[in-house]
């Protein structure tokens, strides 16, 4: 099933996307649990056979205007840095230049604020005079269902509800000089998600492509296989002694070809549209303003 | 006015404790909106004059349960690392080693999740098995009231709704294997807070003293106007393109004299008891289980 959020004649409601994409199916939620986008069904534990579905109430995806599937997810989302292993050698001399470590070792986990995510074809804003480096990482994105704490690699896959694409925005040079990564990743505007939830049992997350496009050249194109850290151990990394939430986000990382890793490195700029597309979710496309 | 969080007859409250610290005046709210603490109070815009207070209902400290004056906070916690100069100096071929940075240039922000929060007398667990090197950090808290973005160093102080303590407990072994910080700061309990917020009008925040003992043994000793980044410009800097809410929390770091810094290194071990305490404030006190 594939879960929405959007706006729908002046309000929040969430949905069910037909299989064609072309419709989507209101679910009978009060204004209150709408509030939280999917989240709402997330929290009734997942029941997804029993949601109140009445497709003669099916609206034209057309007509609605998607949101991110979870607006204002429930606390910092949890990236991960330096998860495929092109990516770790393009930036090897720059972000990662102190990361002496075997790469191999433990995950980089950093976050982004709640509040900086996007809907899947909002404006992401460049903050004007604050950084002259913005810019993108196509990624995956695990959403916790069954929260958890010290979740085994073993039992790692029962907790996840879904799959969703985020692009995980970042101004380089705001990241390298405060050397904690979180502030250079959260400014407004800069996690656009979406465009809804794939619930878990319609997607093989560990074999799947994730490729990103500026201004429809195509500037990066991985595959989840090639994941450093696959995504039972990340769940199993950020539950360990900290309890996951249903609703956590787990970003988990983007493969080469962003602007930095270029030579000469190309950030973006305004005007530029950045597309990302993850085969089996579908794609979120965001201006640059 | 000092403003607590507190357990009474079996449900959350909020008041205002009495200048003498022996009773604590409950505010008239309904329970949902007590059940965000001292953020219920600050949502209101800090219209303090306009508190509903009848002080023929206050109940003695003693009979009531201290919460964190934030039970869970809106949103990770901003956290700022080596603020304190000796602190730079002890951690410097350890938890700053990759840092060559000159130690003036920016501030280093992480974040630490807001479930992990607990009251000022709470137990905090140390996570069996996960880390082998669990450490205090006593720190100066400042609360946000008024949100806003591009705060400037001028108007910063404009923004601030109060101060509180907290105990940014850190495990040290998985601060530094992970590179980015949040992990490591982030297990469940793993940050005491309280035991009230002292609104800004009563403390000279630029000028307290902050202490932290293990076990009554003085171990830290600093003083705020040693901070290498005063809060002006940790307020300027957290908010430089990131837009802050009302109840957003930063703890300006901590000075000298964390166990990692002592030769040998002294970690906390089960049974120990921390207890922080800043002038003009009042004290935590937890214990290590």
């Amino acid at each position: 099933m594939r879960l929405a959020t959007f706006q729908w004649n002046g309000q929040r409601h969430v949905g069910a996307v037909s299989t064609d994409s072309l419709s989507v199916t209101p679910l009978a939620l009060d204004p209150q649990q709408a509030r939280s986008g999917v989240l709402a069904v997330i929290e009734q534990g997942g029941r997804l056979s029993q949601l109140n579905l009445d497709h003669t109430k099916a609206i034209r995806l057309s007509e609605v205007h998607l949101e991110a599937p979870l607006p204002i997810p429930r606390r910092n989302i949890f990236c991960v840095g330096r998860n495929y292993h092109a990516h770790a050698r393009e930036l090897s001399a720059s972000v990662f230049r102190n990361n002496h470590a075997d790469p191999e070792s433990w995950p980089i986990v950093f976050t982004k604020v709640p509040e900086c995510v996007v809907g899947p074809s909002a404006d992401v804003r460049l903050p004007a005079g604050i950084s002259e480096q913005v810019d993108y990482e196509s990624e995956l994105a695990v959403v916790i269902g069954i929260g958890g704490c010290n979740i085994s690699r073993e039992k790692a896959m029962d907790h996840v509800f879904g799959y969703t694409i985020v692009n995980d925005v970042t101004a380089r040079d705001v990241q390298m000089r405060h050397q904690q990564w979180d502030l250079g990743k959260s400014f407004d505007t800069f996690c656009p998600m979406g465009p809804w939830i794939v619930t878990a049992d319609e997607l093989d997350a560990t074999n799947t492509r994730v490729r990103g496009w500026v201004n429809g050249e195509l500037r990066q194109d991985g595959h989840t296989s090639d994941l450093i850290f696959d995504i039972p151990a990340l769940i199993q990394t950020c539950s360990r002694g900290i309890t996951l939430y249903p609703g956590d986000v787990i970003a988990t990382g983007t493969p080469a070809g962003v602007g930095m890793g270029l030579t000469p490195p190309r950030y973006l700029k305004r005007g530029d549209v950045v597309r990302v597309e993850i085969d089996g979710i579908g794609a979120i496309e965001n201006k640059f303003v």
